[in-house]
C-alpha cells in the first residue's frame, strides 16, 4: 500500500453533531484551551527549521481583528477545539500575532513538508476559509448571509435559505492499453510536464460516466473499463479528485487543442525513468507526490496491466 | 453486471468545447430541428400510456414565455441539439404548449418507468435548471448574474466571478461484518423502511474518511476495509451518490438518535426475503431500485462477502 494522499490525513473529529450548537460552539470559542490556525491570504504559518510543522495561537489573535475575524471550527482533537482564523486583514500577520521564526507559505508548498496529519488539517482549513471569502452573499436572493454552526454553514436571514461548503468532484484517470499509458500536457502548463487526463464532473453523471466523457473529449480515445483507484481532497479551493484507471479501447488518439497541448503513449520503461527524477534522454517531467496524479502513474508503473485492471 | 442505474444512462454529447461558442449556441436555440423538454415546477411532461416517454417540443415554446425562459444545452444527439427549457411561469403548461395525452410527473416517480437513456438526460435537466433558479445572484458580491454557454455557467458583470453548477458528492454505504448487513431507519422516515448509511462529505475529506466518519458518528462503529462499487447522479437537488462497501470491524452498534432513529444488523436470509417483496413476517422495506441503496443491498446479498470485500 502507499502512503496516506496528500491532504487526506485530517485526524480531527468534525463533531457533525456538537456543531449543531450554537451555544456550545461559542463555548470552544472562548476555552482558553482551543486552538486557531491564522491562515493569511490563504497562506499557513509554518515554524522554520528542520521539521517544519504548523504554527497555532490561541483565542487571545481574535482580539486582533476587527468583529473578531471569520472563524470556522475544524474539529476535536483530545477534546481541544481547532479552528481555522481568517487574519487576512493583518498587514504584518507574524509581528501582529506575535510569532518567532515563522513564515507563511502557499499550502500547496506545505503539503508534503508538514506532516500528513498537518496536512489534512490544512487542506480543510484552506477549504472552508477560501469558501466563507467568496460565499458572503445569497445565490438565491441576493442579500448578506452569515455564518452558523462554527462556520459549518451560512444562513440567509432575507430567505431562509442555507448554504453549504462546497466541494466539487473532479474525475482524473489514467488511461492504459497494454504495455503504455497516456499522459496529456495541459495547455498553457510550465516546462515539459505530462500528467494524467481529468476534468469537472458535470450533473447528471457518474464517475464512469465522467471518465469516458473526459477522456474522449481531449483525446479522442473510447474507454471501456474503468477501475476507482483512490480519492484525494484538493484545496485549490476545494475539489475532490476521484482516481481511476480506465482501459482504452484503441491506441489512436486524437487531441483536443482547446484543452490539452500533446498527448502521447509512455511506455513502462519510460514511467520507471521519470518516476526517478528528471531524465536527459526523455526531456519530460510527471508531478511530484503531492498531486494523486503522481500515484496513479505509480501504481500502474508497479503493479503492471493486470494490477491496474 | 447489474442494469444501468436508475439516471445513469444519458446518451448526449454534452459538447464541452462547442458550448464556449455563444453564437453557435445561439444557432442552435433557433435551429427547427432542436429540441425543449419544457420542465414545470421541476416536474417532467410524460406522455401518458403503456410505454410513457418524455414529450419534446420544438423552439416556438419560447414564444409562450416572457424573455424566452431560461434554456441550458443538455447535448447533442445524432446532430441535434437537446435543451431543457423552464415553463414554469405557464399557468397550465399541457394546454398553453398544446400537448394532447401528456401529464405532468415528478421527476422521481418517473425515473423507472421511462427508458434508461431518458432518466438520463431528465436528472441532468432537472439538477441543472434547478440550479438556475436558485442561483440567480452571485455569491461572491450580490449582484445578479446571468447565463451564458448555453446554460452551463452563470456570470458576473460585477464583479466578473463565474459560477458552475454545483453537483454535491455524498457517501452511502453497505456496512456489512461476516453474514449480516447494517442498515439504518431514518429519523422521520415513513413507514418501518431501512436503507443504507449516507452522508454529504466535507470539505478536505477522501471518499474513504467520509464513509468512516458517517458510519462512526451514525452507529458508532469502526470501519476497516472500504471498497468502491458504483456511483449515481441524484438530481434531487444536485448529488454524486458515491456507492461503497464498507466493511465493519465489530459488531456492536450505538446508534445517535439525532441522524438516525435506529440501525439494525440483517442477515443474508432477511436481506433475500425483503428483496422479493414485502415480508409479512419481517415487517421491513428496503429503497426501490431507483435508488443505489438498492443496487448496493441486492449486490451483497448476490455476491457474498468474499464478493463485497
Amino acid at each position: 500500500m502507499f502512503q496516506p494522499m496528500p491532504f487526506a490525513g485530517d485526524p480531527l473529529d468534525r463533531v457533525s453533531n456538537e456543531r449543531h450548537d450554537e451555544s456550545w460552539v461559542q463555548e470552544q470559542l472562548r476555552d482558553s484551551k482551543s486552538r486557531f490556525l491564522p491562515l493569511w491570504r490563504l497562506q499557513a504559518p509554518c515554524a522554520d527549521g528542520d521539521e517544519p510543522r504548523l504554527v497555532w495561537t490561541d483565542g487571545s489573535a481574535l482580539s486582533h481583528l476587527e468583529d473578531g475575524g471569520q472563524t470556522a471550527l475544524l474539529g476535536l482533537l483530545d477534546g481541544v477545539a481547532h479552528f481555522v482564523l481568517d487574519v487576512s486583514e493583518l498587514e504584518e500577520p507574524v509581528t501582529a500575532l506575535g510569532f518567532q521564526n515563522t513564515s507563511y507559505s502557499d499550502v500547496r508548498a506545505l503539503a508534503t513538508r508538514i506532516p500528513a496529519p498537518e496536512a489534512g488539517i490544512l487542506a480543510h482549513a484552506r477549504s472552508v476559509l477560501d469558501w466563507h471569502r467568496r460565499h458572503g452573499f445569497c445565490p438565491n436572493c441576493g442579500s448578506k448571509t452569515e455564518s452558523f454552526e462554527g462556520g459549518s454553514v451560512r444562513k440567509c436571514p432575507a430567505c431562509n435559505a442555507s448554504h453549504f461548503p462546497r466541494t466539487a468532484p473532479v474525475v482524473i484517470m489514467l488511461v492504459w492499453r497494454g504495455e503504455r499509458c497516456l499522459l496529456g500536457k495541459r495547455a498553457g502548463a510550465a516546462g515539459n510536464r505530462y500528467s494524467c487526463l481529468a476534468g469537472y464532473m458535470d450533473q447528471g453523471e457518474t464517475i464512469e460516466a465522467a471518465v469516458r466523457r473526459e477522456v474522449s473529449e481531449e483525446a479522442g480515445l473510447e474507454v471501456d473499463e474503468v477501475r476507482y483507484f483512490a480519492s484525494q481532497p484538493w484545496p485549490f479551493p476545494s475539489t475532490l479528485m476521484i482516481g481511476c484507471f480506465a482501459h482504452a479501447a484503441s491506441d489512436e488518439i486524437e487531441v483536443d487543442a482547446q484543452e490539452i497541448e500533446a498527448a502521447r503513449w509512455f511506455s513502462r520503461d519510460e514511467i520507471a525513468r521519470v518516476l526517478v527524477g528528471p531524465d536527459a534522454n526523455l526531456d519530460v517531467t510527471i508531478p511530484e507526490r503531492v498531486a494523486i496524479a503522481h500515484h496513479l502513474i505509480k501504481a500502474w508503473s508497479e503493479s503492471g496491466p493486470a494490477g491496474a485492471k
